[in-house]
C-alpha cells in the first residue's frame, strides 16, 4: 500500500450497505417485485445506458442538467435519469411485439447528479409499474394501480398508510372557470407549498400574480373541501362549477374511488385529497401520493399517477399510460432514519455448521445433508480456535449453530444451538433438518 | 415526431429483452441467486460507478483501455468492468464490520466497451461469488466452490455439463524444473491455444520462444495425463519433478477433489485437467472451468480460481480468496443460439379475468378474490371487441382465462379456459383458485 492508495470510500450520494442492511433492503425490494407480478405485470430491464439525445429534450430541465453525460468514442451518451424514458423509447421500439395495454414492472438504479445531501442519493433504485394503452386506456387501470399500492405497503408492513388521490382536471377545470386558466401552472405552484407555509402566506403569493381576492375565496372554499370520498364528491357538484373538464374530472374521480373500493380497499387506506397536483407538465388526471400516517414528515412513498401520451418524443401513436414509482433507495434511508427499520444483524445463513476436529468429513457431510433438504448452510472450514470460531458465529449473525467434534461423531448425536436463546437440542444428522425447519 | 426523432434502438453491444424473454432471464438469474444463498453467501451491492482511480491501474490492461471513463464536475468516474475490483474496495473500506472468512455474493450489471461483435456485449450482467480470508484462506473453500456450481447448473439444467479443475502450481513448478520459470507466462499462453490450433503448432511455438525439443516433450507428457482424479494424481507424482510448487499443487489438487467428493459432487460432474491455466497474473492455486458437454463450443460457462492477495492496491491486510463468475448476458445468449433456451410466450400471469359486461365489479371481484390467494390475476378492463380480447390473451401469452360475461353473472358459474388446451372447466368463484392451483 503506497500513499497513492485511493480512497475505499463510496462517492458521496451513493449509498453501500452492509451485508445484514443489503439482506433487508433485497427483501423489501423482492416484495415489492412480487406483488408487482401478482397484478400482471411483467419485467422489463433496459440499459443503463441511453443515446443522450433520448434522455435529454431540447429545453432541459432541473433534471436534466443533473444527467451523466459523457462520450465514447463519437457517441454522446447518457445515464438514464429515470425509469418512465427508457419505457417509453422501449415501447415505440417493440410496439409491434407487445401486447396493449402493455403492464410493465421495471426495477433498476438511475442516475441524477445533485448536489449531495444527506438522504438524497445520486444513484437510487425506482421501483415503477405503469400500465400503457393503445390509442385508450380504460378508467378502471386507475383504481387499479392505487390497489397494488396497497397490496405493497400492507405486505411490507411500515405502518398504517395512506394513499391520497385526486384528478388534476378538476383544478384544471376551477381555473378556467375563474378565468385564470393561463395562470394554472404558477397557482398549482402555490398551492403546493400550503402545507409548509400555510394559508396566509398562500393567499399573499397568490395575490402576487395577480389572482383577486374572491377568486382566493373560491380556490380556498375548494381545497377546504373534506368528508369522505362520497361527501367531497357530493360536495364538488355543488359548487356550481361549469366548466366541462372540472365535471370530466369529478366523475373520474368518483369512478376510481368507487373501484377502488371493489378492487378490496379499504376506506381507512385511502382519502380524496384536493390539494394534490404533482409535477405539473406531466399527469393529466388522477394522480396519486402515499403518506406513513405516523410520519408525514417523509412526505410521499409513492407518487404516480394518469398521463395522455408516453412517447411523443419517439412516436406518432398516442399511448396513454397510468403509473406510479417507488424510490426505493431514499425511502430505505429515511425508514431507517424514523426507525421503522431497524439495522439487524440477522444472516441469510440458517446454521453455521462448526467442526472441532481436524477431520472434516462429518461436518461435510452435514452440510451437504441440510443443503440437500434446502436449508441454507453454512461450513467454517478455518483451522482457528474455538472462540475465534464461535466469534465468527455471533458477528455473522447465523441463528443456529451445530459444532461436530470428536464426542459427537462417535455418538452420532450433535447439538443444535440456538445462538439467540442459547438452548441446545441433542439429535441425530437426520433430525438436524427436521429441528431447523421447525 | 418530427425528422429529429431519435433512435430507439438500443446501443450496439447492449441486450435488450421483450418481456417472455425477460422473465426467462430473470428465472435464471434468480435460480443462480437462489443457491448462492443456500451456501450462505451474503448479497453485496456497490455503486456502478466508482473513481476512475480505484478502477484503473497504472499500466492499463486491455480490459481497461474499454472502461467508460467520464468527468462529472471534476471527479474522474468510470463505470465498473467487473465486480472484483469493487469487492476489494468494499472489504477494505468494511472491513472491521465484516466477519471473516466473508462470502459474499454480487450480481450486478458490468460494463466494457469492446468492439461490438455477435455475442459481445458491452453491457452484461456478471454473478460472482467469493469467499475471502483474513490472513489466510483454508484449502476447503476451494472445494466448496466448484461444490456451488454443480448445485447452480444442476438446477438450471442446461444439460451434462463438466466442472474442469486444475491448479496453477503444478505447471508453474513443471516451469521452474525445466528451468524455464521465466518464459512460464509465455508457455502458459501458448498451451492455453491447444484446443484451438493443436499440438504440432503449438510445438513449433514453443520452439520460437526458445523452448528445446526435449522440454516440450516434458510438457507433453505433463499435459497428456489422463485418467481418474485419482490416477492423474498417481501419474503426477511418478513424473519425477522435484519442484516444491509442484508437490505443493498436486497435494492441493488431490485435497479439492477429494472433498469435493464428500460435499455431494458425482464423479462424472468434474475431472482434473492440466491444460487449464486462466487468467494468467491473478490466479495463484485453484482453477476452474465449466463446460456443456453436448456444447464445447460455447466455451467455459463458469470459471474462477484461487488468489493470494484481493486488495493489495487498497490495504495493507492479506486477503487470499477464491472464487467464480457466471457471465450470464453472454451465456443467455449462446444457450438461445444452441437452442437450450427457447423463447417462451409464457407471461407472468396466471390468469386473465375478462369481463363481457359494461359493469365490472364481478370480474373486479373475481380478480381480488384470486389474488388474496397469491394467484397472479389479471383483469382485462378495456372496452373491445371479443377478438381483441382473446387477442390479447394469446399475444400476452397467459396460460389461463376466465370469461365473465351476464349468463356466468347470473348462474354463478365461471368458465376457466386453459389456453394451450383449449379444454374449459365450469366452476363456482370459490372453485377457481382450487382449479388453478392444481
Amino acid at each position: 500500500m503506497s500513499n497513492n492508495t485511493p480512497s475505499t470510500k463510496v462517492l458521496p450520494g451513493f449509498m453501500e450497505l452492509l451485508p445484514a442492511d443489503q439482506l433487508l433492503f433485497n427483501s423489501i425490494k423482492e416484495t415489492i417485485r412480487e406483488t408487482y407480478e401478482s397484478f400482471g405485470f411483467s419485467p422489463i430491464d433496459t440499459p443503463l445506458i441511453e443515446r443522450a439525445e433520448v434522455l435529454l429534450s431540447k429545453s432541459g430541465g432541473e433534471t436534466e442538467k443533473q444527467v451523466y453525460r459523457f462520450l465514447k468514442g463519437k457517441n454522446d451518451l447518457a445515464l438514464r435519469f429515470d425509469l418512465t424514458i427508457p419505457l417509453a423509447r422501449y415501447v415505440s421500439e417493440h410496439f409491434h411485439e407487445l401486447a396493449f395495454p402493455f403492464r410493465r414492472y421495471h426495477i433498476g438504479k438511475v442516475y441524477r447528479g445533485e448536489r449531495p445531501q444527506r438522504g438524497r442519493y445520486r444513484e437510487f433504485y425506482q421501483c415503477d409499474i405503469d400500465i400503457i394503452g393503445k390509442e385508450s386506456l380504460d378508467l378502471m387501470n386507475d383504481a387499479e394501480i392505487p390497489s397494488v399500492i396497497y397490496a405493497v405497503f400492507s405486505k411490507l408492513n411500515f405502518g398504517k398508510f395512506l394513499i391520497k388521490i385526486n384528478n388534476r382536471k378538476i383544478i384544471s377545470g376551477l381555473m378556467e372557470e375563474l378565468g385564470i386558466k393561463e395562470l394554472s401552472v404558477d397557482v398549482l405552484r402555490i398551492i403546493d407549498k400550503l402545507e409548509k407555509i400555510g394559508e396566509e402566506a398562500v393567499c399573499e403569493m397568490l395575490q402576487e400574480i395577480g389572482i383577486t381576492e374572491e377568486q382566493s375565496e373560491k380556490i380556498f372554499a375548494f381545497l377546504g373541501l373534506s368528508g369522505t370520498s362520497t361527501e367531497i364528491i357530493e360536495q364538488l357538484r355543488t359548487l356550481g362549477v361549469t366548466a366541462k373538464q372540472f365535471a370530466l374530472g369529478v366523475n373520474e374521480l368518483e369512478c376510481v374511488v368507487a373501484n377502488l373500493a371493489l378492487l378490496g380497499v379499504p376506506e381507512e387506506a385511502f382519502m380524496i385529497d384536493l390539494t394534490i397536483a404533482r409535477g405539473l407538465d406531466y399527469y393529466t388526471g388522477t394522480v396519486y401520493e402515499t403518506t406513513l400516517v405516523d410520519h408525514p414528515e417523509i412526505g410521499s412513498i409513492c407518487s404516480g399517477g394518469r398521463y395522455d401520451n408516453l412517447a411523443k418524443k419517439f412516436t406518432d401513436k398516442k399511448l396513454p399510460g397510468v403509473g406510479i414509482s417507488i424510490g426505493l433507495t431514499r425511502l430505505f434511508w429515511q425508514l431507517t432514519e424514523v426507525g421503522i427499520i431497524k439495522n439487524s444483524a440477522t444472516a441469510n445463513t440458517n446454521v453455521l455448521v462448526i467442526p472441532l476436529t481436524e477431520d472434516l468429513s462429518t461436518a461435510i457431510s452435514i452440510a451437504k445433508t441440510l443443503r440437500e433438504q434446502s436449508i441454507a448452510t453454512e461450513l467454517y472450514a478455518e483451522k482457528a480456535k474455538m472462540k475465534t470460531k464461535l466469534s465468527y458465529a455471533n458477528k455473522r449473525g447465523v441463528p443456529y449453530v451445530i459444532l461436530v467434534g470428536e464426542e459427537e461423531i462417535n455418538t452420532g448425536r450433535y447439538g443444535l444451538k440456538n445462538m439467540e436463546t442459547g438452548e441446545q437440542v441433542e439429535c441425530t444428522i437426520d433430525e438436524l433438518a427436521e429441528n431447523l425447519r421447525a
